[in-house]
Formats: structure tokens, sequence, C-alpha cells
């Protein structure tokens, strides 16, 4: 049995979908919209940490100044009602109708004026809430044809903005951090910054890349046929997960937004396995919130909303006992040991081995007996995967 | 613990399978061949029921016919000391350089006419070693190029050629059944009949359809983004899953051929359950063999040939366990009937109803309240899926 | 320059089409609706043959029996006075929140009936319109989850569903044909019938096959990475190309629906040579409606809408333009026999040859030189597909 | 009419592209080896201007050093004979079964010492044939299965392993640079660095990053779902287009090495307008060798092989004439224009301006008018392509 989700296991969930009220490009909605302080007192009931949100999920877009400030109010006394935190928030530049080519790299300088300015005062609101992450998902920051956008003037005019956007928290003192959150297509035929291998490459060309890092999100990777885990190894080797979305993807499609767990199995497992025994000495490799960045199916009504919220902490504490148990068979061990897992984290020179020397050394390559590979010296790679699965159906 | 396989749960393994030598299209053999009888006796030493195989592998293409003869007698000795089984065989139409633009659809005739005696002789072949089935993968049938190939014809030639092979089996009173495989693409840029449906699409052409079903492969349905359980349960409703390819395949790329299992886990549980309990009473709804059409990593040595052939064994079973706990869940019958699964077989009109009374029936449609299936009416789809998450994973 | 287009052209758009108001799953409308007697108005300027429709694009869904009317008398006149004419027509059974888990296959029953009451209501529409061709999307009838449908029973329900509108279109005498338009995915995870051999297999099982073929949209089979000409020659081949949707799709992702020709620009260019040049005698192969299924995109205003709905037409003309050219070129024609593409149709037995005759025949196998074909007899694909390409690009 | 090659276009060929054999993972070779003076002579006769390498293709696997002296010196006289260039090599770390499990991340130790000293060595190789540029496709540095690959590890190994190269280049004197070619998967699962993004993130944590740039390969990108000019077009803006392997590939699929321009034609189109228009001044954006890393189709004899070889040229040719008629088009000036492509090179802050005068600007926000972009303001993109698409097809 799965155990019970606590603050503690630090899940969080966007405003936006629990609240998804089921429209999509072929129909409108089957639900009616949830109140923020109702999403804040049913997830601190499931035990949830925190609650996440876009500006327009809170209040609408060009709501007046009066409006706003009571929807602010009225969350932030959820907060204190509820003791459920908002620990990253973010704009929506994509919803209206204004973003129709985007925010920060519209081909329109006004409206990227415009943008700035909008994301500029959610910072405040940011800091005001105590969120510590600040995510920018540039969903319409692309193209569907290649001879209308000047990608190369696109990235520039993503820098600037968020080069802007790092200096104005670091004027502040703000405490808050950006997370790039990249998507290969959809809502666009083509995004920037497509995979979270390209928005990594591109923070290092910042001022300030120490303050910018990635939120990747499951399925967006995976609607480019990438491997998650992987990618997640790559930015947690560089220092840059700074938060993450959870959810569940069915292969290279549309942008499904399931549970997590109700994708590519495998590759939850071993992403849980990752973010939680993935760490130097064996430990947490993530300590940031276990955001889930899903839609409750359009079939569901508001009971099946809070089924599916709790789907998700249910599926991941299950895969976390899976991985620990993996991790502490005995025989797993082995035949890791067997597949020369760990062999890869000791270097290829010895210590202090200089090129000269390994030149030198006549058994790495003249007296090396290549041919030994053939027939021979197999890795045991499918026992072991064999191994992860029983261990991932609970069979060991 | 997954149970031990016998022969009586029919697992059957290709000869190329086991006997695949590591070679793909970047590197060379990793492992020797295998020889036939080697295969047979380790099969029948794991629990497998069956071995299957192309005409080439057992003899090379061009062997003498002494040489082929020798190697018919030594795998039906082998048939003889093991207990194994050969109950599909196949043609190969796509290694030999003849067949580089295909066999029954090559642009070049004499090829086609080559092509067809070499399956005629192979029939007898199958007859001699006691096969029913006898699958038919056109993998050279098809085009990279639009204008070099007319699909029409294509199609006349393939029909043109099966007709000719029922004929014959009808003629000589072999009691074979044919079984085409499908397959997208790889090795041509497209292929002939690319998916299941395509082909069952075909069959319906045939002189002979009661003669011709499908043999369907998990990774070449995934490869098109295809629900492969979706696709069994159309080719069950129409009486044509005469064999079924077992393996994994992890999305939309190259064809992968992995153990079966280790591609997309939560569609090879609902296959084995509907294989297992989808028939009419709940029971069986495929009694062939269980056929594992896939390839050893190139990383293993023969140790870890065996260990993967063990593995989709040991993960077939597991998952009929785990379907068969789903099943007699009283939770899942409750969601499953609160998702209203079983009322889909319930007709739409009542018994006898006339479409005039279906007209007159005001309560289908002048009093029938739409506006309830707005936040109301959910079908609790996704509780339905986490449950089976949960007895997939074992935490039921 | 591409001639300019008129309504022998057989163009026509559906109303959802260049009425599309832009409207995506991360962004609102950025166009106001557009009136069904203006596009018609419009659509007739730029020298289309006609117009098509849901139901629920010309009156909104639950519309008073006094607006419905209102709304089609505005049509019939409009047909009259501009000469647009409107020859196929569709029901809409994925909008409203009742569809949400389909119409015909809905897991309810009541929701199925209503479906049907919606439907054969459309039909006496479809007739009054003289509308000859009526597509069926089912685009609902699917499922994100394996568990949650008995897909079998629903192919079950979906016969029922067909075979009731058979009957009823036949009592009535209207001459109206059925068009089932496949699509793999989206909105729902994974969509009954996906493709056009699945809905092809479907139909052979109806108990009016000859009154429903297909209606297949480009984007819809290449979201499955298939070959869409390739899939168009089979259904020809079978006598099932009833309607045909055109458009545009960038690969593997979600449904774009852009301007034809703005895809893949090689596939458009052979499918315009099939639909042209592919009939017995090198003459049209295809004589119906050339019908437009695409979204004008969001970032487009009204002068936008029109421009993109001449891009089809002007497309699709240069295209024929280009395929004529090709099939005229004598060394295309050299090219074409040094291939072998024409001989693809000679029958591979001769005429009256038995199998037995095939059997004796000692050059067909035994004398046969399959050695040839290594580093020999080259077919010249490439060199054909270059011509092609040259052609496409108007640069021979 | 395409002009013909010439050495001043720096077309390049892989020995492997034109010398493969034909043999793919379901077939044997088609075609027998070319020898490399024979291909030097018949790319010189092409026009082309240069031949490139891996060590394996000049000489086999674990030669002795005779021979391989030997087929080194047949090079050079053909270089000295034909005025081919050597401007690129690089080393097979994939073939071979002591590569496995990959070569600079293989899980043993032992082989990545043995891979580094394949590559120091056939850096001495590059630096005696005058090459400017080594490529580095690690094809083989991935895994099937997560639990078999710490990834984090991995790229430590590669990152030690680059490390290592550069020094030696610099200790040298050797004046050659490094391009990484990502690629997603195939051979193996999950390839390490699997697109151009995630390959410039790890160059920025090497000790020599300016020693290390990209070689992007068209079809690899596009086995991922991405745009390939989208790509190049980030790689160009941070300096990082080393190399380029042009090609074609007909979306995600197995890796298909094309002809370039027998795939994606619309992108290819850009892509050539990228290189040659879009350097800052209108000029060329990049001016190393247009190096075609293509396969002749598997259906072609050595004639076929030579015509697509032709083929890759006259199609860049020709891509490079209708993209110059593009850029020279008034009415595509006015269109771009109108889509205000160029606006986006403008800065979003004024000259100057601080983040506090941005804040101060009513215009910008308070005044500014966000409803005018519905249903107005159109952005003009569909005209533009369809003026891109026209132009590709020589119809303007």
């Amino acid at each position: 049995m799965a155990p019970t989700p606590t603050p503690a296991d630090k899940f969080t969930f966007g405003l936006w979908t629990v609240g998804y009220n089921g429209a999509d490009p072929f129909g409108g909605p089957t639900r009616a919209p949830l109140d923020v302080v109702h999403v804040a007192e049913k997830l601190a009931e499931l035990g949830a940490y925190g609650l996440t949100l876009h500006d327009d999920d809170l209040f609408a877009f060009g709501s007046s100044d009066a409006d706003r400030r009571k929807q602010i109010d009225r969350l932030i006394q959820a907060k204190a009602d509820t003791g459920i935190q908002v620990p990253m928030i973010t704009t929506n530049l994509f919803s209206a109708p204004v973003f129709k080519d985007g925010g920060f790299t519209s081909n329109d300088r006004a409206v990227r004026r415009f943008a700035l300015r909008k994301v500029l005062r959610n910072l405040d609101l940011a800091a005001e809430l105590g969120a510590h992450t600040f995510v920018m998902w540039g969903g319409r920051e692309g193209t569907e044809y290649d001879s209308a956008k000047n990608v190369g003037a696109a990235i520039e005019r993503y820098r600037e903005a968020v080069n802007i956007l790092t200096q104005y928290v670091t004027d502040k003192g703000y405490g808050i951090k950006f997370a790039i959150e990249p998507k290969p297509n959809e809502p666009r035929g083509d995004i920037l910054l497509p995979t979270l291998g390209h928005a990594m490459a591109f923070i290092e060309t910042l001022e300030h890349p120490e303050l910018v890092g990635l939120n990747p999100e499951v399925g967006h990777e995976q609607m480019a046929g990438l491997n998650f885990t992987a990618g997640i190894a790559q930015a947690l080797e560089a220092g840059k997960l700074f938060h993450i979305d959870l959810n569940g993807q069915r292969g290279i499609k549309y942008d499904q937004d399931l549970v997590f767990g109700h994708g590519d199995l495998h590759n939850a497992f071993s992403l849980v396995d990752l973010l939680e025994n993935g760490g130097p000495n064996g430990g947490s490799a993530y300590d940031g919130p276990r955001h889930f960045d899903y839609k409750p199916s359009r079939t569901e009504d508001e009971t099946g909303v809070w089924e599916s919220a709790k789907a998700n902490m249910r599926t991941y504490l299950l895969l976390k006992e899976r991985a620990a148990a993996f991790r502490a068979d005995p025989e797993v061990q082995e035949a890791l040991a067997a597949a020369r897992v760990a062999e890869l984290s000791q270097p290829t020179l010895g210590e202090g081995e200089t090129i000269d020397e390994l030149l030198a050394d006549q058994s790495a390559y003249e007296g090396f007996d290549s041919g030994a590979y053939f027939n021979g010296k197999g890795f045991g790679f499918v026992r072991l995967q064999q191994l992860a699965t029983e261990h991932l159906m609970g069979a060991r």
C-alpha cells in the first residue's frame, strides 16, 4: 500500500491543473471553474505541500487593480488558513490574443514591452507570496513558418528579457530564481528552446546564469521522443534542476498532461529513483517541490479531479518505495556490479596520469584484447532491466 | 514471484531472435551464430513450447539441396529429442540483394516469380515440419520514393501472390493458414500494408480471406504511435488474430525488438489482460502461441541471450497474474461499473427497436438532459486507470 | 504563375476552417466568428466550388427549432445567391460536454441514443441541402486508458450506428453516401479506427459497405507517420475514396491543419499527381471535391484568413501543373522505364499460367541468377526522385 | 537549371557515404566496396571539394601498421592527383564489438582507455592529412535501459575524454577543432547528448569550449521532431556551427540518410537560405564545407551511387538560387516588413533605457491597447509562407 502523502513530501499542484475546465481544441469546458480558496483547502486536505499559479489563473487578464488585489488577498488568507505554500509562480504570456506571436520574442516590439511589464509586475507578486522560483514557459515563443521568425534575433530578445528580469530581482533583493520550461511544439509549430538541452545552452549565455535553471516537464521532453530521466541527469550534473513538472505522456503526440505514472511507467520509475537515490552519496538528488503539471481528464467531474490529484501523489510514493527496494536488493547490487555501472564513475585516466603516460601504456592499446568483446564480455544489461521491471511490478 | 513457464503456456521463439548476432546499421556482429539444435535444447530446458523460423535461418540463402536437407533433418531430430514444436514458419524475402525492391511486389517481374517459387517451396517445408501458421512479413515490399512505386499495382501483385499461396495450400491439403505481419517502415521508407488495419482491409479483398489473418507485432504498431492493445481488440473482433509477435518498443523510433514488457508496460498489461481475459465469457480471447519476436541486446553474450529469453516469459506470466488480480478486485469491479465499461456491450437500440421507434422516443432527444454532462456525470476513468496502475505495480 | 481557381476545380472549404476563431489548448479566440453568408460570398469570389459544415457550425448546439431553421434558410439563400454548393455535411459529436466519452461509442447508452438522433436529424438536413456525402469524424470515439474502453464492444456499437444510418438513407431514398474520417489521436489519447486502413477493414463488416467509404485527411495519417499518398492509393484501389481532406502537417505532433502544401511538400506533390494522373488511363483517379480542412493560423486576422484560403487553391493548382510536366518529360518517362515502375502492373504469372506451370519454369528459380542483383541491376530510384524534386521545384 | 558544382561550393562527402555497401538491419550488402582512390577521382570529376572519413573507412579495424600506412599513402597520393581535400576526419568508436557499450562512456574502463588511444592516434592522422575539423559522433554512447547507465557519470567521462583531446591538440599545436554530432537514438535506445542543444550545453562545461563546436545533421534533429533550421540558427547565434551534415529524413523513424532535399523540402529551403543569406549583413552565415552525410539507397548500383551524389549538390545549388530569388522579390520584402520580421532584431528596451524607465512608460502597459490584437493586427505569416512556397517551387 502506498503511504499517505504529507507536506514533507513537498507535493505541489498548479492552480491551472486541478482547475482545468476540460476545454480542448475540439470541445468546450466540461467543468466549472474551481475557486482558489477551495483548491487550497482541498490540496491541504489531501496532504499536498503547495499551490502554484500563473497571474491569470488567480485574476483574469485585464483585471482591475481592485479585482486583482481582492484575489491576491483571498489567496494569502487561504495560505494562512490551510498552511498551503506558494513556492513557485509564473506569468501567462500565451493565452491572450496580444501574445499570438509570443511575448518576449513577438515580432511586435510593443508586445515585447508589454510582456516585460506584465512579468515584472508578477515578480513583485511572487515576492509578496513568498515564492522562490519563477517559472518561464514560453509556449508562444516560436513559429509555424521558418521565414516568419528570425530565430537568432528571437534568442537575442529572449536573452535581453531574461537579463532584465534577473537584474530586477537582484536590484530588488527578491531572492527569486528563474526556471525555464522547454517544450518542442504546441501551441506553436516549433517552439524556441525546444528541449532542456537547448535551454541549458541558452542559460550559459546570460548575464546571471547562476539565477536561471530549468523546470523540465516529463511530457514535454517525451513529445520529442527524448528520455526524460536522462535529460534530468544531465540537468542535475550541471546544477540546473531548479524545479520539475511531473505528469504522464503516451509517446509522441499532442501534450497529454496525464497523471504521473499513467504514461511511460519505466521512465517514471527511473526518474523517481534518480531524484530520490541519485545524489552523490545515494541520497536525494533534488530537494525542491515535486510539482504536478497535469490535466484531470476531460471525462471527469470534480470527484474525478481530486481522485486524479491523489493518483499523482500515490504513484510517486509507490515508485519511491519500489526504487528503495530495488536499490536494497542484493541481487540487483550484484547485477549492477556485473554491468559495471559504478565503474563509469571512475576516471578513465589514473590519478595524476598524463596523456603521455596513457600513450605509453601498452596494455591500453597495443596489448588490449579487443577481440574478447566478440562473443564474450557481455554486460548483463537485460538481466538488470528485468530486475528493475520486476521491482517496478512489486514482484520481488 | 512469477511462476515457471511450461509448454502449456505456449511460449515460442523465433530462431532468428535468440540467434540474433548483434549486427545493426552501425556495427557488425557481437555474437557467434547459435546452432538450431542447441537452440531447441535450450528453449526446451527453459520451458518454451516451440521454435519458429525463416527458411534462411535454418540454411543459408542459396544452399544446395543437400545442405538444406541436412539442416531440416537436424531440426526434425531436435524436435523429436526435445519435444519442441515448430508451429509457425515464414520465408525470408528481404535479406538477399535480389529482394532489394521487395519480393511479391518488386518492380522486377523476374524477382516476383523467384519470390513466389521460394515461398511455395517453403510451404512444403512448413507442411513437413507440422507448422499450421505461415507468417508473411513483407519488410521490403515498399519504397522510399513515391514516384518509384505504383502502390495500387503493388497491392494487386500482393493480392495475386497471396491468392496463389492460398490456392496452393488448398490444392495440397496442407491445413496451413497465413498471417500477415504489418510494419510501417524500416527497412523501407514506407512499407506496404503499414498497420494491422491496412492488412485487414487487404485481406477482405482476397480469394480466400478465411485462410489469411494477422500476425501483429507490438513494436511495429507502436512505431506508428498506435495503441497495440486497441489494434489487437479490433483484430480479435474481426476473427483475424491468427498469431502474435510479442516484444518491447520505446516509442516512435527504429525497430527496437526489446524484451516483452521492457517497452510500454501499461500497454503490455492491457494486452495480456485482453488475451487472457478478454474472451466472450471472460476467458482467453486467443489460444495460439505467445510468440516472442525480439532481439537480445547487442551488449549481451550468450548468457545474456538466455536471460533475455527467460525475461520475456517471466514478464508475460507476471502480467497474467496481475491481470487476474485486477479482474478479481471488488474495487475494480465497482470502478468498471461506475465507468459504465460493460454498458458499451449493450446495443444502442433496444431489442427489436426500429429506427422509427428511436425517432419517436422523446426521452432520447427532446427530453434528454445533455446539460447534465457539464460539471457532472463524470466517468471515473482516471480512478480506474489508477487501480490498473496499482495492480500492475503489485500494490494492491 | 498558378492559374486562377474556378468552380470547375471543385475546391471546397469547411465552414469551420475559414471560420476558425483561433482558440487552442493554450489560448482563447483571436478572431471574431464569420457569418455563413459572408463566408459563402467570399468563397464564391475566390473561385471555390463549395462549402461544407457541421450542424453546430451553422447553428449552435441546443438551438431552438426556429433559430436552426433561420440559419438553414440563410444558407439556402446564400447558395442561391452565390452559386456555392454544399456537397458534404457532417455532424458534430465531439464539442459538447455530453460527448466527452464519444457519441456512437460512449460508454453511456443514453448518450449513444442521443448521438444517433442528432445524426439522423442532420441527415435530413443533408438531403435538404443537396449534399451527397456525409462525413463521420469520430474524434471523441476513443479513450485515454485501456481499461476504460472495451474496444471490441466499441467497434460493435460503431457498426450498429453506421448500419442504422445506412438503413435510414436507404429507406428515405436520400442518395447520400458516408465517408469515415480516421485519426489516430487528439482529442482522445487513442481514437477508434485510427488510420484509413483500420476504417477500410471496419467498412467491410457493415451491412451496406457499398454506401460507406473514406474521407482521409492528410495530416491525420501523417500524425501516425504514415505516407498519405500510399494510403490514398490503397483506398483508390479498393474503390473507397469517397471524399478527401487536404491540409498540411509537419510531422508527428499535434494536429496542425496548415495550408495544403505548407507541410510535407514532396508528399503533396505525389498526392496531386496520383489524384490527377493516377487513373487507369492516366487520367483523374478521383473526381470528387478537393476539400480543404485546415485552420488559418491563429496569428492572422481576417485578411490572413482569405490569404490562406487562396494559398490552398494556388498550391494545389501549381502542383497539378508540376505533376503534368513531370509526366510529360521524356527523361522522366525514360527513368520510370529504367526503374520498371510500369512492370509492376504486369501480372506475375503469365496469362493463364497455372501454379504447376510456374513450378515447372526452371528459369524462374533453378536457373534464375539471383547473384546478379549484387552490385548490379540497380533500380535508379534516386535519379527518379531527383527528377521529381526538380519538377516540383520548377527547375526543369 | 541548376548550375554545375565546383570546388568553390565546398561540397564534401564522407567516404562511408558513397562507399555504403547497402547493408541494413534486415539485409546484407547489395554493393561491393569502393576504393578510396576511385572515390576521390569520381568526386573530383563531379565537382566536389573534399572527402572525409573515419579511420576504419580507410583501413579495417585492427589493421597492421603497414596496411594502415599503405592506405594512408594511397589517400595522400589521391589528394595530390585529384585536388580533393580532406577537411574533416573522425574516429569510428561504434562498429567493433569492443564498443558495444560505447567508447568514451563505456561502463568498462579498459574500453574507455582503448577508445581514447584510438582517437589520439587518429588525431595524428588528421594533422597529417591537413584536416582542420575532427568530428565526434558518439553513436554508441548511450543505453537501452535507464538502470544500466549512470548518465551523470557518463557526462563526466565524456567531458574527461574531450578535455584530454583538446589538451592533446593544443600541446601538439595541431590547429584542429572538434565538432560534436548529436543524435537522439539508433543504434542505442537513447544516446548521450541527443540534440544539438544538449551538446551545446555540454560544451560550455569543457576546459576548452572555444575548441569544441557542433556538427549537426539534418536527419538526426528531425528524428526528434525538431526543426533543423531553427537549431542551426541557435548554433550560429552561439558561434558553434563548426561543421554541418546535410541529408534527408522523412519524419520520426529510423535514420534514413536520404539525399539532401529528398526529405523535408521546406526545411531544406530555409536551411540553405539561412546558411547562404543569414549572416549579419545578409551574406553567408557559415563558410565551412557543405558536407553530405547520406546513404545512396540500397536499391542502387554504382551508377545510382554517383547519381545520388550529384543529386545532393544539384538540390543544394537549386535551393541557393531559389533563396536568392526569394530575398530579392519586392513582394517578399513587403511581406517580411508586414510580418515585422526585422523588428525582432530591434532591442526591446530603447538605447540606454533602464528598467525604471520601462516601468515608468505608461504607453507600454497602462495605456497599451492589448485588445487591438483580437480580430486585428494579423501578422500575415501565412501569406509569407505561401510566397516562400511559391519561390521554392520556382513559381514566381
